[in-house]
C-alpha cells in the first residue's frame, strides 16, 4: 500500500479501528465475567462463615454444586429459554450454535462481544441465583432435594423471568428498568430463599420459648473475606452489565457501586450503633451487601449523590429487616432475604425515585409491576418446587442429623481435623 | 459512505481509533481500581492473621469501617482537596461534577480516562493509607477515637501532602519522584502508625523484664492469604499508576513489581536463616510487602536488576528494622512501620540510587527533602490528632479489656464459635 | 492537519490503530498474568488446607519460596532457556534485554505484545510447576533439598522441555499440540511429584497392616477456597495462552474452560456418590482440578459439548486415580499426581479425539510420542536430582519431626495460637 492510494489505507484503518473496538468490548465482558465468577467464592466464604462449624463441608459441597451444575444446565436449557431471539429455533431448542466449535463462525454474532462471551457472561449471573438460596436454608435442608431444586430454579424459573425484560419480553417493553439485576437476579434468589425457609421452618433452638436466640456463624474471617470478595466481584456484575467498555458507563458504574457499597456499611454500622449499642460485624457486613444489591437496578444512571442515598437507605433497612424476618420467626442463618430480597426491592424502586430516564423508563407503575410479577412467578414457582419435594423425598433432615451437624451425617466429614 | 469519499472515511477511522485508545486507557485504570480495592481484603486479612484470637472481629470490623468510610470522606472533602486542578472552584469546593448523573459530560474531561475513573481510582488509593495504621495500633486501640483519626488522616492528610506531589504541588516543581506512592501513600500511613504506636504505648506483656515476648499472630494461612492478595492488588497499585495502558510502561512496572516482591521475599529469608537460623514465615510475608513498598517509587523507571536490587534490600531491612523497633519498645504487632514507613523511604531513595531519570528529576536532595517534608507534616499531624483524642476521650482500652480480648468487650462477639 | 490532506489522516489513523491492538493484546496478557499469579494463592491455600494442622506453616512457607525462587531463577536462567530465539544469544546466555531500562525499545519486540509482558507471563506459569509438586511431598520432606530441587526443576528442566513445543522445538515441528499445558505445565508438575513421592515413601500411619488410613486435611474452607481461586486464575492461565485478545478464541477458551471444570466436579461427584456413596467435598474440588487440567491442552479448538466430555471423563478419572495410587501405596496428601498427571497426560490424549485441527495436528501420534517424551524426561531428571539429594543430604524428616509436625521442628512456629 502506497501514499497514493489514501482510499485503501483509509479503509484498512477503519477496518482495524472496529475490530478494535469489538475486541475491547468483548475483552471486558470476559473480564466482568471472571469477576462475576469470584462472586461464587464469595458466596462460599460468606455462607461458610455464617454458618456452624457442623455444617461448613455442606455448605461448601452445596455451592461447588451449584456453579458445576448451574453452568452446565444454563448451557443446555436456560441460555436459549432466557434469550431465544439469538437462536432461530425460539423456544426450547438446543442451543446449536455451542456445539460448533468453530469460533469464527461466532465472532460477529453480537455487536459488542461474541456469543460464546454472552453465553458464559450470562452463565455466571444465572448461577448466582441459585447461591442467594443455599445461604438461607442452610444448617437444615437436605442435599439432594436441593440439588434438584437448584436445577429446576436455575433453568427454568430464572430465564422466564429474565426474558420478560432482558430477552426483551412483556416487562422490557412496559418501562421497567432493572439494569445489572436488583429484581431480575436478586430479588429472585430473594422469593426462592423465602420460599425455602417457610416451608422449612427455623433451625431447632432459634426461637425459643425464652426468646430469640442467636446462633453466631463458627468463623468472621471467612465471612469477612466473602463480602470484601463479593465487592470486588459486582466490579464485573455491574461493570460489565453495560455490555461494553463504554468509558463514561463503566467508570459511573464503579462509582455508583463503590459508593452504594460504602454507604451502605456504614448506614448498617449507624442503625447497629444507635439501637443496638454495639458494634456489629456482621450487620457492617451485610450492610455493604444490601448497598451493593441496592445499587444493582440503578448503578448506570443516577448521580453519585443518589448512589450514596441508596447504600444509605439500604444499610438502614438490614438491620430491621433481619430484626423483622426474627419476629416472623422466619429463621435465615445468613440475612440472605434482608439482603437480597428486601434489599433487591429498595434497589428496584429506588430507579422511579432516583433514576435518571426518558420518560416511561423506570417509572413507579413499572417497577412495582416488574417487583410484583417477578416477584409472583418467581415465589410461586420455587413454593410450588420446594412443597413437592417436600411431600415426595422431604426437604429437611432428621433432628438428630441437625444436631449432630450435617457434615457428619450427610459428608461423613468434618470440616477442621 | 463510498469508496470515492477517501476523506469521510479517514475521519471516521480517525475518530474511531482514538475513541478506542480512550476506551482501552480507561478500562485498565478501572480493572487497576477493582485490584487496588483487594488490597482492602489483603490487608484485612493480613491484620488479621497477624493478631490474637481475641481480637479478630475488631480488626476486621476496622477495616471495613476503613474502605467505607475511606471512600466516602474522599468523595466528600479528599478528592477534591488533592487536585483542585480538575475543579474550577479551587480548594474545599464541594465537587459538583459528581453530582452530576450525566456521564457523557464526564467522559472527555481528562486526557486517559473519564473524571468518574479518576475519583475511583483515587479514592481506593486513599483509603489504603488508613489500613496500614489500623495494623500498627491493633489489639489495644479504642474503636471510636481510632475511627475518629481515619477520617481526617484520609480527607485532609493524605490529600495535602498528595497534593505536593501528584495534584502538580511543590514538591513536583522541586524534582521529587514518586511513582506510585512508597512515600506518598506508603510511609504516610507508616507516619501515622509511628505516631500511633508512640502514644498508645506497647501491649501488655509485650516488653517485660525478662525481655522481648513474642505475641504469635493466631493464623498463618490467614496471614498468608494477605499477602498473596496484596500481591495481587499491586499490580492495579502500580500498574495503574501509568495512568495510561502505555505497554512498554505497564509491562515494565508489572516486571519490576514481580521482581521486587521476589526479593523481597529471599532477602527477609537469607536475613532470618543467617541471623536467625530460622525459617520464618511471618519474614517471608513482610519481606515480600517490604520489597513492594520499596519498588513502588520506582517501578516505572529501574531496569530489572536494579528492581531485584532494590527489593532484596528492602528484604534484608525487614528483620533488622522489626528487631530495631522492637529495641525501642515501640510495638507493632503487624510490622506495618517496618514494611511501610522503613522500606517506603528506602524505596525513595531508592530512585536517586537506581532511577533512570532526566536531570533535576529524582536526585537525591529532591528525595531527602521529600521524604522530610512529608514525614515532618504527616509525622505531625498524625500526633497532634492522636495527642487530641488522647486528652479528650482516651485512646487505649481498659487492661481488663485488653486482656479479655476487644472482640467481647467492644463487639459483644467472637471470630470464632 | 486538514480535511484537505486525506493521506495523513488516513495514515495517522492507521498507525492509531494499530498501536491500540498492541495496546490490547498487550494488555490482556498482562491481565491474565496477574490472574495466573492468583493460582499460586490458589496452591498455597488448597494444599494448606488439605494438610494437618501441624504441617500448615511449612506448606505455606514453600509456596512462598516457591514463587520468590521461581520467578528470580526464571529471569536469571529458565527464560532464556525456553526461548532463544528471542535473545540472539541464543542457549545459557544472560538475558541482556531485561537488564535495560530502557522500555521503548522493548515495545515492539513481539507481534502482540512487549518482550516484558513475554518474560513476567511465562515466568509466572514456570513457577506452577513446582507448587504442584509440592502438595504431593508434603508433609514429609525437608525443607532445604526441597528448594534446591525447585531451583532445579524450574530453571533447568521445565524450560527444556517447555522448549520442545513452545520455543518451536522437535515437538512442535513434529505436530505435538498443546494449547496451554496439560503437559508441559501441568502434568511436568506432576512427573516431579511422581518422582518425589516415589523416593520419599509414604507418611507414617497412611498404609497400615490393618489398611489404608485416610489422613483428612485440616481445613475444608480453606482448601474450597484454594480451588475457586484456582479456577479464577484458569481464565488467565488458559486465556492467556491464546496469546492475544481475539475475541473469539479468548471467549471460546473462557467457555470451554468453566464448563470442562463444571463437568469435572460433576464427574467427580457421581463416580464418589455411585462408588463411594457419599458426597465427597474433596474429591468435588479435585474434580474441577482434573476438570481444568484436561481442557487446558485443546482448551482453544473443542466444542463446548466436547469440552463437557474431556472435562466428564477427568472429573470420573480423578477418584479412581486417587484410589489406584492408594492401591500402589503411593502416597498424595493433595492427589497432585491424580489431578495433574493422570487427568494432564488425558487431556493431552483428548486433543487427539476430540481437536479441531488442521491434518497434521495433534494426531495420536503427535500426542503419544509428546506425552512419552516429556514424561521421560522430566520423570528421569526429577528422579536424578531427588536421587542425589537424598544420597547427600537426605531428603525425608526424622520420624520425630514427622510426628510433632514440620512447622515446630523446623520452623519453630504453629499455624494458629
Amino acid at each position: 500500500m502506497s501514499l497514493d492510494d489514501p482510499v485503501s489505507v483509509a479503509n484498512e484503518a477503519l477496518a482495524i479501528a472496529n475490530q478494535n473496538k469489538f475486541m475491547i468490548n468483548n475483552l471486558w465482558i470476559l473480564i466482568a465475567t471472571a469477576l462475576v465468577f469470584v462472586m461464587h467464592l464469595g458466596f462460599a466464604a460468606l455462607e461458610s462463615g455464617f454458618v456452624q462449624r457442623k455444617n461448613v463441608v455442606n455448605i461448601l459441597f452445596k455451592n461447588v454444586m451449584i456453579i458445576c451444575i448451574g453452568l452446565l444446565s444454563y448451557y443446555i436449557i436456560g441460555f436459549n429459554l432466557m434469550y431465544p431471539g439469538s437462536n432461530a429455533g425460539g423456544y426450547f431448542v438446543f442451543p446449536e450454535f455451542l456445539v460448533s466449535a468453530n469460533s469464527e463462525d461466532l465472532t460477529t454474532a453480537y455487536g459488542n462481544y461474541t456469543i460464546w462471551t454472552d453465553f458464559i457472561f450470562q452463565g455466571m449471573f444465572a448461577a448466582t441465583c441459585c447461591t442467594i438460596v443455599s445461604g438461607a436454608v442452610a444448617e437444615r435442608i437436605k442435599l439432594m432435594p436441593f440439588i434438584l431444586f437448584c436445577c429446576l430454579f436455575v433453568s427454568i424459573s430464572y430465564p422466564i423471568t429474565g426474558f420478560w425484560k432482558w430477552g426483551a419480553g412483556w416487562l422490557d417493553a412496559r418501562g421497567f428498568y432493572d439494569f445489572a439485576g436488583s429484581t431480575l437476579v436478586h430479588s429472585v434468589g430473594g422469593w426462592g430463599a423465602l420460599a425455602g425457609i417457610i416451608l422449612l421452618g427455623p433451625r431447632k433452638g432459634k426461637f425459643t420459648t425464652a426468646g430469640i436466640k442467636p446462633i453466631p456463624g463458627h468463623s468472621m474471617p471467612l465471612a469477612a473475606v466473602g463480602v470484601f470478595l463479593l465487592w470486588f466481584g459486582w466490579f464485573g456484575f455491574n461493570g460489565g452489565s453495560v455490555l461494553s467498555a463504554d468509558p463514561g458507563l463503566v467508570s459511573k458504574v464503579f462509582v455508583t457501586t463503590s459508593l452504594a457499597a460504602a454507604a451502605g456499611g456504614l448506614g448498617a454500622i449507624l442503625i447497629s450503633i444507635l439501637i443496638y449499642k454495639s458494634f456489629d460485624l456482621s450487620m457492617a457486613l451485610n450492610g455493604i451487601l444490601g448497598g451493593l444489591v441496592g445499587i444493582t437496578a440503578s448503578a448506570d444512571s443516577v448521580s453519585a449523590i443518589s448512589s450514596i442515598m441508596i447504600g444509605l437507605i439500604a444499610g438502614l433497612i438490614i438491620p430491621l429487616s433481619i430484626s423483622a424476618f426474627d419476629k416472623m420467626k422466619l429463621d435465615d442463618p445468613v440475612g440472605a432475604t434482608s439482603v437480597h430480597l428486601v434489599c433487591g426491592i429498595w434497589g428496584t424502586i429506588a430507579v422511579a425515585i432516583f433514576g435518571e430516564y426518558d420518560k416511561g423508563i423506570g417509572e413507579w407503575s413499572d417497577q412495582l409491576i416488574g417487583i410484583a410479577a417477578v416477584g409472583l412467578f418467581t415465589f410461586s414457582f420455587a413454593f410450588i418446587i420446594f412443597y413437592l419435594l417436600k411431600l415426595s423425598m422431604g426437604i429437611r433432615v432428621s433432628e438428630q442429623e441437625e444436631r449432630k451437624g450435617l457434615d457428619i451425617e450427610e459428608h461423613n466429614f468434618i470440616a477442621y481435623s
